[in-house]
Formats: C-alpha cells, sequence, structure tokens
C-alpha cells in the first residue's frame, strides 16, 4: 500500500468501485487517460458507496443546497482519486496536479461555484498536503449536467516515477 | 498520403476547408496551435462542405434534436481533424489523443449531453481505432454557444515524429 | 525589468495587485501553477487597479454591453500577466501561450462571445506579438460566473529558461 492510500484510509475515506451509469448511457471514453506523464481525467460526478451517481440530483440554488453541493464535490473528488488509482495503479505516483475545472449545475441566481468546488480542493489538500496537493482552478455555473448531476470535474494531473 | 488521411477516405469522409466565419466577425487565434509535441486544438462547431457553419443551428432539446446533434458533434469532429491536418501536415504525427472537452447548447431539460458528444468520440474510434482514438472526454451544457451553433468541442492532442 | 514588462510600461498598461476575494470568500488554490516548464493559469475575471474586482458585474446582454465586456476581458488578460509575473518572475520567461479558455456570463439570447473574448486576444497580441502571443482558444456562454463577473479566462502557458 502507498503513502496515499494509508492516508485515505486513516482519514476513513472510501474510493467508490466503477461508475454504473445510467441505463441506455454508452460512455465510449477513459475516466483517466494517461499519455506519458500527463494524466488526463475525464469529466466526473459525484459517485455512492455502490457506483451509482450519488444523490441529491438537480441545480446547486433549487434543488441542491450549497451544503450538499459542497459535499458532491468531495464525493466527486473521492470518485476521481478511485479512476485514478485503477488507471495509474498507486497514487503515490502523482507529482503534481495541474488544472482542475470545477463545474456547477446552476440555479438561475447562484454565483456562489467557488465554495462548492471548496469540497474538491479542500480533499486534496487533506489527502495529498499543500504542496503535492496544490493546483490551479476554475469553478463555474453550467447549464447542464449529464443526468442532473449537481457537480463536475476534470483535471489535469502529472505523474512521476 | 498517410494511412489516417488513406482510412479516412475508404470510410467515405470529406474534410471541409477552413472556417468561413460570418461576416463581421474576427478571430484572432490559430484554429490549432502546435507548442513542442502538444496541438491545442480551439473550439470547433459543425462545418457544411463549403466550409461555413453547418445547420441547424439552435439549443438542443428545442430547435435541434439529439439526432442532429449526433451529427452535428460528428461534423464538428471532421472540422477538427481537418485543422490539425492543415497544421501538422499529416494526422499519422498524432501520437494520442488527450483530453476532449464537449460543449453542447442546451434548451431546458436537456441534460443527455453525453449522448451527443458521442457522435465525436464514435468518429475519433472509426478512424483512430481504440488505441490512438482513446481520450478522456466531458460532455456539458453551455447557455450559449458562438453564432447559436448547437455543439463545440475543444481538445489537446499528443504529436509524435 | 524584462523586455515583455518594458512593452507593458510603453503602452500605458498597469498590472494589478492579486485579487482581494469577496469578503467570506475562501479560494484554496493557485492562481498560477507552475508545473515544470507547463503554468497553470485559474480562472481569472477583470480587477480593479486596487486589485478588487472590476465593475460592471452581471450578465452580458443584460446589465453588462458587449463593449464594456470586451474591456472586462482585457482587464482579465492584465490579471492573468499580473498573476504569472508573480509566479514565474519575469515574463519573458513566458515561451508559448497553449490554450485560452473563455467564458461569458451571458443574458439569454447573447451569443457574440468571440467578440467579448477579442479583448484577451487583442492584449495578448499587443504585449507578446503574434508568435509568442498566438494562441488556441474557445469562447462560450456560461450560465453562471462567480460573483456575478461578466467574463472569466483560464490558460494553459508554456515557460522557456
Amino acid at each position: 500500500m502507498g503513502k496515499i492510500e494509508d492516508r485515505i484510509t486513516e482519514l476513513g475515506l472510501v474510493l467508490p468501485p466503477p461508475l454504473t451509469p445510467p441505463a441506455g448511457t454508452r460512455l465510449p471514453f477513459h475516466s483517466v487517460h494517461v499519455v506519458g506523464e500527463l494524466a488526463y481525467v475525464a469529466g466526473h460526478g459525484p459517485q455512492a458507496a455502490d457506483g451509482s451517481i450519488a444523490r441529491p440530483l438537480g441545480r446547486v440554488g433549487a434543488e441542491v443546497s450549497p451544503e450538499q453541493a459542497y459535499e458532491a464535490a468531495r464525493l466527486t473528488g473521492l470518485a476521481i482519486l478511485a479512476s485514478l488509482s485503477r488507471a495509474v495503479g498507486d497514487l503515490d505516483r502523482i507529482a503534481a496536479w495541474g488544472r482542475v475545472f470545477g463545474m456547477v449545475n446552476v440555479a438561475p441566481g447562484f454565483d456562489r461555484m467557488p465554495d462548492v468546488i471548496n469540497g474538491f480542493s479542500d480533499l486534496l489538500t487533506e489527502v495529498f498536503g499543500h504542496e503535492v496537493g496544490g493546483h490551479a482552478r476554475s469553478a463555474v455555473g453550467l447549464a447542464a449536467l449529464p443526468f442532473g448531476i449537481p457537480v463536475e470535474i476534470e483535471a489535469t494531473v502529472h505523474l512521476g516515477d
């Protein structure tokens, strides 16, 4: 077990299994695509412990509260760590986080997207620390996200040896 | 002619000429910008055979059907391959696709963006195969796309020798 | 002083101090995150000379005119140059711009996002020239941007020695 996996266990966190997409959905791409030292992380949403899409669904500021959305961003982070672990074998191989693009499914009038995506950034800091977990970020409001998920995050990660 | 160009011909596909932007539109950037081994692909939309913006225009789920949007994502792919061909000379130089960011112009209530952007992913698989055509992807709903196009896609591509 | 800093002074431009975020806002990430030769630029908005968020706020096509939004994109560019200068020490280290992702906070019916983001692209050309300032770009309409800013831009930049 690597140090990051140990840290995840220490924190009492559990990484979910691969996404079970909704019936009739075809997703012909990789959750994480490694090219040389770069790992491109596809857009992920929050997942439940069984791999299904986590609830609640809907727009932040209407069906989903900002607090629930913060938690959804954290769950999205766990789903991303799980995909990275499956793709690269050992999360200790992550040398640096590059870009994080945080997308929030917004109801009219909601513009506190940074507070929501902090759920993801805070998780990175807890798990990787300030040095390796540091990243650049955007946190913006989308008109729609797939299947009504409240949060979606994509990222670029740099791998070491 | 390279192998990928041959494959495109075999499939009966035709790459469009450069985009003819709407009158009065200034686009002061590169359709594809190569920096070292990376080719950054600017946001592209669907193009007709004469290089103009393809029809229909509008929001998916209202003026544009999901089936028409799938086709628009496929046409967007052909426009991207055409720009890449002009920028790098030979599509065989593409060693790997990295990140694909699929944007759909959505009407309220439409959230099946993955089904739309599959038109692009399926084209990559047909042309490049599963190995080179593999990619990470997001497929999300935008509030507006330029000139009312239903789909816009940007990407990062890795070049080899 | 580097050549690019000289050019900025010649043009009569002034780079703003670090962003003063709105009260109660926590932004736990880097404005620019350097990993090897890549500088990932977080989403930036327009800043006033004192580092606060520039006015006007709101949606382009409603509270904010296209002309004001062009200017906001230019101010966003100055904020990005300021962050890059603080992160890498000398803007002459910028070897190439890669990807520019321009996001516009749109009112229903507004779809001239390219005209808005031209405020950023034009600034890059003025400051860096066509060679180094060249870039790939998307310019799209978002449902909401943080704190009601009219424009947000993120980018990837390549550094040299």
